[in-house]
């Protein structure tokens, strides 16, 4: 199967290192298919930035959902989510989705850890989007700045793995999510030094959306991510036009 | 004070119905600045085409918001209300926030009544944003197609006022927010037919931005509305690429 | 409009203070007429002095409800509110009420800032009340005696800036509501201090029922706060038992 | 041990009512002292009424509390009772916390069944008091007038049967909580015609009140129901002043 | 009335100690049986060992229900409980849920204070289950090994102590439910040194049984605590398959 | 890699249903090793049942997790889920809880649908443990008798898709899950007949544990679903016994 894995932010290096990862995981038969946003910032960190991404979620998938089984959002926060899912008709997840609902699997309670402050607001929203708050014991950042987004992982390794400890130890997490794509790789390193299971959400995302392929469900003509009806647009790029306007 | 009432939607006409209820209700000395999206879809009902007005929100702010005191966010469903504030240094309201914190000041629980089925559960995770889940006892949606979104609140006024009274009677509610931007205006002309308050978003989100004006709060330098420090952008607007990259 | 200020409480340095308040950001036009409970304790602490508080705001309100536009039940913790909005047919809002509710437009989660320990218990009520626990992030308090109410806000001044410090960064408050009706005033003199927007209560109030009453709403006939029907009484003062025998 | 039995309300037949359930299931050796309110109206049905009451139940206690080991707040929705809890030293329960904490050991939901539409208001606040909402499935309500409070748990018996199977039948009651302190002394006669227990809260509030006095349990001297701090107080009853002011 | 107390661990020690409590806080005429599990482990601390424990008690009680009143399902935790409620038609409560919705009546926030981290999540499960965690406002737990579980209530009696005061300082707890049978017997020693109420959940269940026993309520004959349908067998007991079969 | 599928019933024919459709939907590679409850009943429909049920799953582990990669708790409500994960160190996941997350991926909410009245009470608690009751807009349920539960699925057909559409219709499920084992292989014949995604358990169920087998996580070292440590027990069956006493 085909899998779009597609990074809402401008960053190549972040898209190479989650595609490495999804490939490392992925099953045999599974091609992972890259794409890097055309506009926007390095990486999303709240809410401003997440307008932008979700637009360039959308152009993404309007380009190319019809070459691909399915796809992964894959910056955290999983930004543009719900309305990918009413346009395109393929199974898609988001990267805190997939890893969150994979946590609920292992712990009654997950804290998310992370490299930046500058992401908590956000990623709480996304926590309460997908209502799990109740599963969510703590969202443990970094205070600290950093030289790149692309090295942030093997810069602050060492920190971010006693964060998770923290998280552990005060918050009483039964699971730790590495959140943000920038971390992806980072749970296989520090495996030893955390003594619970460690969610890379670039994993979990390509472990579900195979599974979610795989099932082959049938896509919603009615509820809440049915496909709107057609409506004329303005000002909108081709692509994602024609998708809303049901020309394509 | 001036007041940019901005729609995130393309059409003008509901841009002409809301400044006309926000200057029938505006104090003396305030000045209501309309401004309409300049791209995006004539009226915004679901998840993916308020990620579109989103971005025409934000584009507008980037554009008008050295300009005026206080802004309104004039799409029920308040997109990108979080990016705005975020990324402006004004008071800015939503129109489904300012109507639903206005009924809690007038009953218990309050239920929202709209025109069309399509905008449930966008509407549904504007009350779940604000957390008001506890206070909101239904939303209640006309189901059936309708001649322009110019012209929806008069062609329906006698369907929108049976549907009202039925949450009042069927689902309790103390009060009914009249939502999406294009009933604006009925709520004065159902009144005698509905035995509870009735908001109209406009009114309402008039009176609480002139309200947070007077107040002259300070913006916050920390929290998670403070605004984000720099970050380069790429293929962003001009406007809004200078207010992320701190360059206005 | 003529706006009943209200202090349920017995002293009348409180009410001066209020009053002061609220005239400073009342827009022109706008009368404040203070009033002062004729019976109970200097200030409400708890939920047994709030039973007596609540008695307090019904007889006032039954006396000089005919003479205004609307109301401020100006004792944080809001005693009496409820029973008031039953009881007469002019808009009515609650210092806390109003304050929390302001907050929110300001920021996901506000901090309640005090001072005194004995308020915390009937205050968490209130935040219940009002189901706005999932917005209030802390309720912090001085744990220290105080010289006089009427003073304490002067007294305590340098030690409320930092309690409001800590909120923020502690508890992540986004907004700070500065609570009991002897701290009003306190907001305009440590703005500095403080990193996010702070609430005055009695400025929020004053500019909340200047927006209900703009609005010019219905009374509700039915709902949870209409008008309970006749009953007789016994040993109720003249001027309330008139408004609930519907003599009045 | 001495159990005062206090009827917030004035109606002398409901106190009759309610004195005749707790002494059929007092056990031996427990004293049944009934008292009424001097004043408010003859049974409590809003949240207007609850304020009289409350401060009729204070009166009441602060006049009785000393001869007697604990004390029952005989009206549904428990007015003062929290107050009632911080001013006096004894045990004190209230009849819809007696009735449906005891119902929460026999089913998953209950319902409250009552006789009058305008208590429901008043109730669900109560629930929410206690943060019982996840027990509670419904408050079912008659929608109709009656002659007199004293024998409305006569003249609909048939039709509050009817209710609670109804409660049963539609909402998943597990229990019913029969409601009102009118309606003491129906469950055991509509026993058989509903298939589920019955709470009489009378009767629940009557062992409750007998468990906790047995338990001999201290009396907080912290805490949110630790007795306040003395304080003056200006025109209340001696007996209250005395309690409040700490010379009784 | 008889009372069954069944410990559904295999220390007779507990048992002892249980049956003592119960005992000292029955009424007159009130006979406690004490009973014992046959097969499990000494004392339950997490879920594993609770599906062992909740096999034990429906064991007791399919060879004693017939014999007794009510009985007291008496390990904190409450294995089994609602797996009882459907099988038997006589009254049951928990140890757990006795304890804590009494400790509903005496504030608004309690603790639970216990011996072992390793009881945590179980206790939390608990609490979860009977949907009391807006009133619970910790679990403290001690983390040290102790010598034998008949002595540790002696063995840690000034740790618990200081563990129960800590909860009343920093966690706001104005009950503390001393949770797990070994702790049965202690609150009485310790009642001088901790400044709130603090339950005994043998002396809790015990008033509660009695209560339930003498409200003569009605065995649910619909709603989800009704007598499962009989139903075939295979390799249970004896005594468990007659009564899930209907033959006794 | 190898998964134990285990009925935790004794009904075989579930099992092989049950194992049919989860061969359909393994990857390649992946051996479904099928086991059936050793005593209890012929499927788990209540409280009572379900603490039998736990105890024959984790029988059935203990006897066969050195065995295999992980394993699926083939019976929705996932008797003893919480205990499996704290015995063994592989990972189980269960049928309602796989169906459910997986469910979260497709919508909003998702109902789950089944062929009993007698499953709900069960079923219920089973979506609270799990902390999804946010995500579960509803419950239907079959309300007849059926003619044997290995055929209930064809017997039941046309009423299940009736069932399904209603939920789709009258409740606003954006997804359904078909939950009960019985109805293993249901969703493939009904899909063309209600028009949103629907999950067969069984199928979603064996993606889950792939995709968890294949992330290769670490077992707990702390946290709620640590191994407990060893404790003693009697009259405990040898497989497990060893495992409770980390003899094996």
């Amino acid at each position: 199967m085909k899998i779009l894995l597609l990074n809402p932010n401008t960053s190549e290096v972040i898209t190479d290192q989650l595609a490495e990862v999804a490939r490392r995981y992925a099953a045999a038969g599974t091609e992972i298919i890259p794409a890097t946003g055309a506009f926007g910032v390095p990486y999303i960190a709240n809410r401003a930035e997440a307008v932008i991404g979700a637009s360039a979620a959308l152009e993404i998938l309007a380009a190319q959902h019809r070459n691909v089984d399915g796809a992964i959002l894959a910056a955290f926060g999983d930004p543009g989510l719900g309305a990918a899912r009413e346009l395109f008709d393929i199974p898609i997840v988001g990267l805190a989705e997939a890893g969150m609902l994979t946590a609920c699997m292992l712990g009654k309670k997950f804290a998310i850890v992370t490299f930046s402050t500058a992401l908590g607001a956000w990623y709480q929203e996304c926590v309460e989007w997908n209502q799990l708050q109740d599963r969510c014991c703590a969202i443990r950042m970094l205070d600290q700045s950093f030289q790149s987004i692309g090295s942030v992982r093997d810069e602050k390794e060492e920190l971010l793995a006693e964060l998770a400890l923290t998280a552990v130890n005060e918050d009483g997490a039964d699971v730790i999510v590495l959140a943000g794509a920038p971390l992806s790789g980072l749970a296989d390193r520090i495996r030893d030094r955390v003594p619970v299971p460690m969610i890379d959400c670039a994993a979990a995302a390509t472990k579900q959306i195979e599974g979610l392929v795989s099932l082959g469900l049938k896509t919603p003509e009615v509820g809440t991510f049915r496909r709107p009806v057609a409506k004329p647009t303005t000002g909108v790029s081709e692509v994602l036009a024609a998708r809303i306007e049901h020309r394509s």
